[in-house]
């Protein structure tokens, strides 16, 4: 393991979403994932560059084109992209069929990190590790696993993500 | 990524250290692993095995061929040891030296998983996907990053783990 | 300060929000006022009577006409009310209008008790405090104070709650 | 309730305890008093003075006389004092014999703050609560509960604060 450095894209997501204690609702405040990287006691050389706050039901092809552009223009060959979770699979697709030279990851979380039980920390634990790890290629790491780009949804039922013919 | 089934060890340290109320002070109680996992929402093929529940500070050479013996003798070609900081690299250079056909990847955390701010989430994270991705060979996964077992100590005044000759 | 037993009687707000993680929205589940009491290691004698787990934007005043009929039934002396922030002064004025012979004291949180920056263990435990050494009236504490019922208003834009004529 | 202002004498006990990451120990670092008070978005006028931070189990009484020369020079006439719950009742009774013109009151936390489980803030928040609604008097405020300065004891088996006759 060399000490490649990674790219972190930001795009939102449950990953990112705060409470709004006068509104007493959810919103985008701002990123958390420097924190989450500093809990993480991260060593990795990170760059963390936010491209938008959304969720990602929101999320519109300009957007995806957004995100490609950004792995495209990106010096760093491994790539972790922080997502929503209700369409991290059409990102996916998008920059998977680029069939860029790089190793990208997305990954996101099902509880907001500001609560206590996110899954947020441990996801990007995974995600830095595989993209660190794998070969060329675009993933989702989500659950402790990696799925290809082409084989992966989101189970709407029990928000798991699984290949796509099922196992 | 195939659906490979993975063994943790749990050795105990920092991960599975507990409050103590009535005595004000820190102690084991039962590992902390299987409700990280749940909390990660991990859906790997995951069996946790205790084998003992110490400060590594206090790992005697019987209690590392315990180890050896456990990773030599599971089923599984993949691996992951939770264990205290302090002497993880020993640990991992009587595992390495055996060189197993197997992926065998040492993890810890420098804060306790019952404290808010544990950096154990996310190595959990993290050691699972380099457990999965990496070729055969025993590794330390810390501070986002994964080293070789001949080649890792722990920096004892930063607390960070590092290749053994500095960077 | 003798052994008097306490009656909570619970009607959702902000403190009971839990998060949706299939919907990515916030919900009512169950209580969290047992829970936080075992976290507190309360012991006073109290007894946790759920009427409603709503918003208080969504309070009728048939709610409000059960939240005081449910005071004025209780065999206890002193009573807490869990409800939401942005109604809490007008079932305030409607319980203290009634000039029970109990100690009443209304109180709520801005964040939910799910999220670990939560204010709702603080205000519950001063809740107590003031049902259990306040003369019979009733009373609204919120930031650490205790306003009477006929002098109490949240200001919409600091979230903060305060005496009807301002300080 | 007027707008009284209050003193908070800090002298350390599990409430402040921190995690010492590189010696896996607990210590002190400084007081989390005004962090909690602004969790719990307290608007209550406090004064936070640490007069020390250490183990009530190494208070002596020097330590104790300094507590109660500060309630004593306090200009304030509510106060409330943090302390480490094993000698609690110590300090309660030199303080307390001193037949003060004021409201005095002692708490603590058996959970660090720093771990998500406290009852830190719970208790922080009662006691806030008393020190504004007693009469003149010197109370530990533990569990919910307040009990006078001369009938409080820790009960070691159990961690709860109860009457000196028992119940």
């Amino acid at each position: 393991m060399d000490q490649t450095s990674l790219r972190i894209l930001v795009t939102g997501g449950t990953f990112d979403k705060d409470y709004h204690e006068l509104e007493g609702r959810l919103f985008f405040r701002a990123t958390h994932v420097p924190e989450m990287l500093r809990l993480g006691r991260c060593r990795v050389g990170v760059v963390v560059e936010p491209l938008m706050l959304i969720d990602s039901l929101e999320m519109t092809d300009a957007d995806r084109a957004r995100v490609l552009a950004a792995c495209r223009g990106a010096s760093e060959e491994r790539i972790v992209i922080t997502h929503g979770t209700d369409t991290m699979e059409l990102t996916a697709r998008v920059v998977g069929a680029a069939k860029l030279a790089k190793t990208i990851v997305l990954t996101g979380a099902m509880v907001p990190y500001t609560f206590g039980s996110s899954d947020g920390l441990f996801n990007l634990g995974g995600a830095l590790a595989f993209a660190q790890a794998l070969p060329h290629g675009t993933y989702v790491a989500m659950n402790g696993r990696c799925l290809g780009w082409d084989n992966v949804r989101k189970n709407k039922s029990t928000g798991v993500f699984e290949p796509h013919e099922g196992e």
